[in-house]
């Protein structure tokens, strides 16, 4: 970050810097959407990482503010030893982000609005595993194997045991210059369930945790054999607009029924009223540093951003519905680690028949504020 | 506390500091109280705080030895940011204490007895919200709007969920010297409840935490639309010897039922046998330190207190009951961060019809080893 | 660890030290055992300690795999306050390891298979409570009051509560040079019950954790009154090769039935390839310095040991079963603080009289990669 609180040992063999990430989060409900009102924390980081021997490095990162969510994860996110020793790239051992989605592995410090869009749900989030990474100016590739459930992070509330992934993502970016950019990209994603247990589920909150109603869900589906996903990714930073779009598939092989297939995809377009342009970093967005900051006689970076979000969870048998979302945003960066965020959502269509929010619309305010050190 | 673990970033910009507390319990109940003996580590704190930007401040504070009692809090106790940079006074956002109660602002590490008093189930404790301070030489003044449940600590086993709170505080000392002072002090909540869940509960331990048992309990009351609250304190130090009392009312409005009224108080004095004062600063009290800390040939600070506490929650159909405890306490200060305590309590009756408790009476012998950094 | 991330206040009173340990553990299982291939963060501890005013010591470590397990535990591990200011010793206030077991007492960084043999099913483990340590140059003694429930580390998802114990331990080194040693030490354990919680649970794991699941249980034991345990130690070292065994026995005391008897012992050896000798320090085994680590142009070291581990949870109207396993491990230590281990486990038979897992036998093959700081 530029900034760091940092401290090594006597002989210098060993450093370890410590981090925070904070978001509140208020939610405001229209009568039509069944949630009540509410405020939470929606994270609290604390990690912490470093290096020691010249080629190692570690990273702990803690989320206090959903400790039992999942026996699975426990809250803990990060947790992994890394190698940087070998020329080619570097090797990662624990649990770590699985390399699946632009948003999904870019930092929810950067992300454009409260939530990732609806397709996130079909993201692996972290697991624990062994994973390779390597990058060069235009590209990036990474590729890894991991055990653990396969679970969108918006289900994480169950604790499912679902075998083995094999998980891969190429980037590139065609135009890249100090401001604008293009970004392609794509993720494949394989699993195998285990014997014991070929349970899965999915399902999301309309872009907003604080309640944690999900419109969506596909309750458990049974007998998953296997499943294959492949997540497309494009952006285009020109200045201080930029655009964004991904789009992600699942299909889901079943023992006696049936093979199921679900998407979703959003697309959404920011720019910056007071200039600023989104950077960028191996594959991925970075944090965004006002020109002015507040308190040095600025008034921050403000932000303008739309999303359309949508996701579809009814193949078959399976009625987990579809949802569609558009979204308004305004971002308010006073310095390049405080922010203060608005979404006006509208939940445009619930398409799940049999469901009690069959067919409902609705708004949702929600607020935040951020920071981060 | 004069002494700091504080580190910072290169540039100064930020910096951050550690802090712990640790309190571990035993209890030892007479026969005629329904709990068995136990030992507890009634908290574990560890705490990140610092500043950065000159202007803003932020602490979080997590407590490892409650970290599922309640979802709601989920173990965090203070995730806050603050702006310091208008000349008015200060903003905070995130989770942190609301201002009503002595005691309960009051940190923990500073108070006088094992448990606050009686009252202080009706304390609001932590919420997320905003909140605006100020204060001068003679007073102080904080204002703020919660989210989050109503809840008093000791009840904080149970997620409800009760809409909006306002919460003020005005303090002010009239008389106030090196070593004596006069302390008066009102505070007001107003509460509205939430469509979804207009449950409400208020209990409380015998002023002993180690096993958990409530003595007085409601139950859930349905049906609360709002609630309202004052608190009223007053505190004096003379020398070595202070008094201190404060009373505490709620009343809960009920859509189909009478309204209910519920209250409590306490009074306590101390005395320090080696000659310490009690410090107090901005509206609450402060750290002990010895005249004479062990280890630089002193014995500590020995302070001898004696409280008096009642709570009833008792009301039309509402038997939660009522509880009047006195207390004798003992409190060796060994240096300004560890102390041991011993507190006799005298539970001189239960009121509670219908209640196996109903009645009772008995002795509870409460001990305690704490200290911080 | 002769490197240290430590840090002191500004007047050099107090000091406090960050460290942490990370386990990262996959395991398959052969068809015969009833678990499901896994992968388990077996343990991610933070852990922060110091010292203050010259005679008194800290130490907080927690378990951020472990957080929800156990109300009793609650994921801390070492929370205690010490004091060095007596010449004969030192006392120790708060959560730490009972002195019960070489195996128990030498640190999971440092042993020498994955999970220690299975009569560590009988130790006391971790308990709230006041001790008192002392040694000299060729002995340590031990000894504490403590209560909390007396469970062993592997039944700790039940919340017993069982009243108070008293442990002691002594451990002489009769030979004792540079490279070579026997190391003696028995311990013993008395527990008195509580009234209101009488029962008693043993269970292991086939010495993986990664699944979770016991092959040997004795359910809960009804009107424990009392337990008395003893522990019996033997270690010697000479230059790479050492050979260590521990034979632990607990009788149960109950109020309408007969008397319990269970026992568990484990003999070892382990051979370094590369030359290093298992360090020894007051009564416990130390962490292994490779002599030439990864990274300097060296190998690290690598060391090969065998274990045969038995425990025997039949008695009377108990049939908790009996596990009888043979292990084989290699260890590679790239740096004094980076470990993979792999561990080829044979259950060689189950003896459990009404139960599933009744006769069978199978391997298991287990892995972790493990680093600290």
């Amino acid at each position: 970050n530029g900034r760091s609180l940092k401290f090594e040992s006597n002989d210098g063999e060993f450093s370890a810097q410590i981090g925070g990430r904070f978001q509140a989060d208020a939610a405001f409900y229209g009568s039509d959407i069944p949630s009540g009102d509410a405020t939470d924390i929606r994270r609290l980081f604390l990690d912490l990482s470093g290096q020691f021997y010249q080629d190692w490095g570690y990273r702990f990162q803690y989320d206090f503010a959903r400790p039992g969510e999942s026996s699975s994860s426990r809250g803990i996110r990060d947790a992994y030893l890394k190698y940087n020793g070998l020329e080619q790239g570097s090797i990662t051992v624990g649990q770590f982000k699985t390399p699946f989605g632009l948003e999904h592995l870019t930092s929810s410090l950067n992300s454009t609005f409260l939530e990732r869009g609806l397709n996130h749900l079909f993201s692996p989030d972290r697991r624990l595993g062994v994973g390779f990474d390597t990058y060069s100016e235009n590209w990036t590739a990474s590729i890894g194997a991991f055990g653990g459930p396969v679970e969108s992070e918006t289900s994480s509330g169950q604790d499912q045991d679902e075998g083995w992934n094999l998980i891969g993502r190429i980037t590139t970016t065609p135009i890249k210059t100090d401001k604008s950019l293009i970004h392609l990209g794509v993720a494949v994603r394989q699993n195998w369930a285990q014997d014991s247990d070929k349970s899965q589920r999915y399902r999301a909150s309309p872009e907003v945790e604080a309640d944690g109603n999900r419109l969506i869900d596909t309750g458990l589906i049974n007998q998953v054999d296997e499943q294959q996903a492949y997540g497309l990714e494009f952006a285009s930073v020109v200045g201080p607009f930029s655009v964004q779009a991904e789009y992600t598939q699942t299909q889901l092989q079943r023992s006696c029924s049936p093979d199921l297939k679900f998407d979703g995809w959003y697309v959404f377009t920011s720019y910056f009223l007071t200039g600023e342009s989104r950077p960028y970093k191996k594959g991925v967005f970075d944090r965004i540093k006002p020109l002015h900051a507040v308190g040095n006689g600025g008034i921050g970076a403000w932000e303008l951003a739309a999303r359309y979000s949508t996701a579809d969870l009814n193949d078959a048998d399976i009625y987990g519905g579809e949802l569609d979302n558009a979204t308004l945003g305004l971002n308010w960066y006073t310095t390049d680690n405080v922010r203060f965020s608005a979404n006006y959502i509208r939940v445009l269509d619930v398409n799940r028949p049999g469901s009690d929010v069959d067919g409902i619309d609705g708004d949702i305010l929600a607020l935040r504020a951020q920071f981060d050190f």
